[in-house]
């Protein structure tokens, strides 16, 4: 029977990132694609041992129902690390502990926009933030980059133009996908820009303490004295996905909106994994266990760019990135990076076509290149046989 | 800074129940308000020797990201429970794992409503489809129930006057509030109702297993041969609550939007916790888990229902459920449940006044009490409190 649907769903397609990744399970098949962290730095023993403890201490609490905003434990933590490692004067009650970052996402998407209203974004910009927007309807307007970030006087135009402007979102930290890290100066133009326009920016910082290359440069958050700023973070990357655990930080004002869509949309966070999370920042040091993915994603990295530079023939750039997970590579234009997905996938190679992080499309020559989650020989054997695609591909037109 | 939110928010209102339990935390007051199900069921011990071995042999992928729909092993058990214990045709990929109950109303909802839309369920109804349909702004229609159930008539009266019906909603089993069970000719009538409108049926089933008296009667998704019922099942009353897992089952072709809009929301489900539960139902009965729980939970219905009968003065109704964690109170005519609650909570007792679970509030003569996680001594010593300020009350006006 053919049911009435809500207008949103006519907006929801199945992405095709998806699609990549339901191929790349072949075990045979080196996978750029996604952008899983790297297995062997999750904290499997430190878990065992915690599990225990904590169900023998208080399983019948662990197994229980708990609060929306989160363990209170949890929060005091992040809240303290947010003020040492970034300088951010937040306190744990404008900490929610939500179900990911995909969650933060969705939260601050449903309480600032109404369909038809304009969400300024980088270009291109995080694919999971415009699958949370899209269910509202906005307009994605999205702001031309550079090697420093959006460019300002670039948004200043797209806000001169906006009729209801309603919320500006940046990965500033090792952008998902381009891998670039914004510069001083151009955080400091955006927060005055919003300032003056009065709009919240989303800060979504997954990879702001995956630095293993030059001096952190400080958040939005930190940044922000008109308590604009939003700013998501998780576990996922510092720690391990598998738990689900994120945060949003924001002024208790707009974190009350927050917490109430979060009831509202799955009551709360799942208390075991909160306590589990709780117990493990209490016993042990995370910042030396980021010191260590850090180390390992930057011979990841540096094996990467060096197959790169060895391999790919002349007029391809990409980017060289001090941090995160990601590289992005741009092939010469009228190259399509569909086409070459294509003939890597019959090499068992896979990559995420650029196209994707731009809510218009377009940028066919553009792809995303992951390096955590692949060991540096295979990283060294999959660039070989991308790039030996390419050159037939190039040949071949 | 005044921000601007979407249209949405004014609609989002920070829930009674929040604040009355918070009161709960308490330890001296005894709660009849919440709805949690009693830790003493808890499967600790299974949990602890559960997290070592899953840890121990598949602790990588056991913190990985993981797909949308959910451990393919949690979703083949699922099925498998629902066709044996409903007899329920169901395959494992018409079950999405969910982050709890309240996730699948939030899916639904989003799916079928658009503003405006009539979505129709029983008066009084769960106040959590309240909050989570609340936000995509539908108009709700609530229908007059008795103890069969929905009254059919005024169902179809309902339809008849409705401009956009996209979905009813209903808790057949052991609803909560009031904890009544739907008769079999009114799960048909209901069933034929649907077809012939082709609107969907959301049944909401967290309780369907938690029958501790009677026989069961066939669920609304096993009676369904035209694929019109979405059905939501649950671990959190039959496992634990704190993992937030649950279900939704539905057709492929209604199950494929859930599954993109949940990857929007959250990516996934927490992958340790879902691994958890597939190996505990493994390893353990649930089923001889389940009868526990029913047995513990008959035994303070049975007390509950007897400091009732002794202790409530004349004219006050109240239901006497075979299953499930609520009893119904409707007090005389005029006399306030939220005056009630304040001299209750004086005396350290607290519950839900029952307006909340009307759409547009009212009954304020009716409540809700909890009996699944007090002891019967604290029962009757609470019904015994309550009685007492209640007949205070009644005296004095």
């Amino acid at each position: 029977m053919n049911l009435c649907l809500a207008n949103r769903m006519r907006f929801i397609r199945a992405s095709d990132i998806r699609e990549i990744l339901h191929v790349t399970e072949k075990p045979s098949v080196i996978s750029f694609a996604g952008g899983l962290p790297a297995p062997s730095t999750f904290p499997v023993e430190e878990l065992k041992q915690i599990a225990l403890e904590v169900l023998e201490k208080e399983g019948a609490r662990a197994l229980q129902y708990s609060t929306t905003e989160g363990n209170p434990a949890l929060r005091t933590h992040i809240a303290r690390r947010m003020q040492e490692r970034q300088g951010a004067a937040v306190s744990p009650d404008e900490i929610l502990v939500t179900a990911g970052s995909q969650q933060g996402l969705d939260l601050a998407a449903k309480t600032f926009l109404d369909s038809g209203d304009e969400v300024l974004c980088e270009s291109p910009t995080y694919l999971g933030f415009l699958q949370a927007a899209q269910v509202f309807q906005p307009r994605f307007v999205d702001v031309p980059t550079d090697d420093d970030g959006m460019r300002i006087e670039a948004l200043e135009e797209r806000l001169a133009q906006a009729r209801r402007p309603r919320l500006i979102y940046v990965v500033p930290d090792f952008q998902n996908p381009s891998g670039r890290c914004w510069s001083l100066p151009r955080r400091k133009e955006l927060l005055d820009v919003a300032r003056r326009h009065g709009i919240p920016v989303l800060e979504d910082a997954p990879y702001a303490e995956i630095r293993f290359e030059g001096e952190a440069l400080p958040t939005l958050k930190s940044l922000d004295s008109e308590g604009l700023v939003i700013q998501l973070g998780t576990f996922s990357k510092i720690f391990c996905p598998g738990l689900r655990l994120a945060w949003i930080a924001a002024p208790t004002g707009i974190l009350r909106h927050f917490v109430l869509l979060k009831q509202a949309a799955d009551l709360h966070t799942a208390t075991l994994s909160q306590m589990l999370l709780a117990a493990y920042l209490d016993r042990y040091d995370i910042d030396s266990a980021i010191r260590r993915i850090c180390d390992l994603y930057r011979s990841r990295r540096d094996a990467m760019v060096a197959a790169l530079e060895r391999e790919l023939p002349a007029g391809v750039r990409f980017t060289r990135p001090h941090g995160g997970l990601f590289i992005w590579v741009e092939l010469p234009e009228g190259v399509s990076a569909r086409r070459l997905l294509a003939r890597c996938l019959e090499r068992d190679v896979a990559f995420v076509p650029g196209d994707c992080f731009f809510p218009g499309g377009g940028h066919e020559n553009t792809l995303r290149l992951n390096y955590s989650n692949t060991p540096e020989e295979g990283i060294t054997r999959g660039i070989t046989q991308l790039a030996e695609a390419l050159r037939a591909m190039v040949s071949n037109t």
